[in-house]
């Protein structure tokens, strides 16, 4: 066992502090990471204040980690001391499952393993990258490209997954016209992604204020949706429209904006339940789906594609006692676009 | 103008009674269809009990229509006197617009004319087939092939192309598990075009009352909804569910016997909102759909696929005089499985 430093919420809804965390000893497929950045993402505050259901505490949040691999156990065979590498949501699965045979572990259906609030195969917790060093089994480690400075590469990990494995599924590419809603940490990468893979991107955005921002990220045309003329402009419009926020859309509005045979995709969910008049789906032959970041080897795609096309986050790198001061700034969505942590000041 | 006998609503909510309506001359691009038989379509009442909004009466219904070319116009190319046709819910569309010309005429944006309770671009109303003669443009008449007896292919205008279109759509077919929700007028269709693409098919009912029907028809399995045990029992087991009923169903319950990736498209619909909690979709990567008749062309396909595995409808064969009574059977779900009118006896 390994003691390092780490940030850790003692308790639902207490604010985060520093402690120390035991990390296991390097078993024969594991890597020891130095994380060297850990984004913050949305689901860390969820969790931290059990949003989201009953949680395990102290809790350590962060499943956007980037680092440098520090040992490998003797059994490793896909990554070497030195090199560049990330952790995203998960650290284990059945591997054993349909889906995970079908690299979609974060469907396991035996049972996988988060990068923290969970409890590993060996009945331990799980602690996560607000943290200096983390454990993780080599299958579950992914490769940062040299292009992607490691910093604006962490929040790839969950951020980069989740909007750009619903892009890919819903054909999201040369000659076709994708919206996004929101944009914030997976709104703005959404954005980039749906850019680099070719579409025309809209930004469809509770007002203008940050129009400016959205057209250098790669948008081509950016909406109000507090403006009821915007709806009546963008009628039937979208292929593909990707919604990144947990606000109750008024979902019928929104789908009279695709295509026929157009897809709106949630990965931002309120958690009360939508109204849906099903005819809003019906006519026009409309998808409304769901997506939960990607399996491995798709983080490890979307992550060669970010290098590919220079594609990092845009961040605002803080010191780790500044975690809950961001915390606030997250939840008042007033961050452009993914606080970061510098894991050196833990 | 040719007068012809037909059974008309005179008004929102009156009974059918004998008529008499106009049929516009024969065009240079019409056939003149002698009717032999018209299903009657749960939306034929909706339509004239005023269900869907406001509607124009007097009102022949009636979208699956079958019967006999009696005289074609002179530029009609794809048609001779003698052939047997087939008329579905549109007579008419725009022609123009991307669906349009995407085979997808029943999405016409420029707006299409329904068989009845529309306004043809003549600007004249248009009757449906419970009648015994209609003229309608080549290019919205489909073939029924020789395979098929008349009486039974009627219902396949409707019944047919709405859940052939989405069962292939959504990949029902070999290795595929399918499960149809409601067995009636569609989803009987349902269950024989699901079984003859070679998927694995369920049919998910109230109650066993029509199970022996459901396997003679080519379903694999049939489950009772009303017990709980069944939604333990086939949790993540479907590639694709087809919802056959109007009937405002518990949608969470129902996703959950998605596989990861899966679809639940509706054809039919509860004219109330639905609730539906999101997380519903993103655990599983699911997919919530809707789906509306077919294109013309994709009509012809289905009625070719249909006489290739001599799939017609389950018919009760009435006189128009019996038209009322069936009306109310089928508001009780009481037919088994399609009532089609002789209209001969009109």
């Amino acid at each position: 066992m390994t003691t390092v430093a780490a940030y850790a919420a003692p308790a639902a809804k207490a604010p985060l502090e520093r402690t120390t965390i035991e990390r296991r000893e390097v078993r024969e497929f594991d890597v020891l990471i130095d994380i060297k950045f850990a984004g913050i993402c949305h689901s860390d505050i969820h969790q931290a204040q059990e949003g989201w259901g009953e949680a395990i505490f102290p809790m350590v949040p962060g499943h956007e980690i980037a680092g440098i691999v520090e040992a490998v156990g003797s059994g490793v065979t896909r990554f070497k001391v030195g090199d560049r590498v990330g952790v995203g949501c998960l650290v284990d699965s059945c591997r054993e499952c349909e889906n995970c045979k079908a690299g979609q572990e974060q469907h396991c259906t035996g049972g996988n393993v988060g990068t923290y609030n969970s409890v590993g195969k060996d009945g331990e917790p799980t602690y996560g990258g607000y943290s200096q060093k983390v454990v993780v089994d080599e299958n579950f480690t992914v490769r940062i490209p040299d292009g992607l400075s490691l910093d604006v590469a962490a929040p790839l990990l969950c951020a980069g997954i989740t909007t750009y494995s619903p892009l890919k599924h819903w054909g999201a590419g040369p000659g076709k016209k994708v919206a996004v809603i929101g944009l914030g940490g997976l709104g703005h990468m959404g954005v980039k992604i749906a850019h680099a893979l070719g579409a025309e991107v809209t930004v469809l955005s509770q007002s203008l204020r940050k129009k400016d921002d959205g057209l250098k990220l790669g948008a081509d045309h950016y909406y109000a949706t507090s403006d009821e003329k915007t709806f009546q402009e963008l009628a039937g419009t979208f292929d593909v429209i990707l919604s990144t926020v947990s606000a109750p859309l008024n979902f019928g509005a929104y789908l009279s904006l695709l295509k026929t045979g157009g897809a709106l995709v949630n990965v931002g969910a309120p958690e009360e339940p939508i109204a849906l008049n099903l005819f809003s789906l019906i006519g026009g032959n409309k998808t409304l789906a769901g997506s939960m970041i990607g399996g491995i080897a798709e983080t490890q795609e979307m992550l060669d594609f970010c290098a590919e096309h220079s594609l990092g986050a845009e961040i605002e790198l803080i010191e780790a006692s500044q975690i809950n001061e961001a915390y606030q700034r997250v939840v008042d969505s007033d961050v452009r676009y993914r606080f970061v942590i510098d894991t050196a000041t833990i």
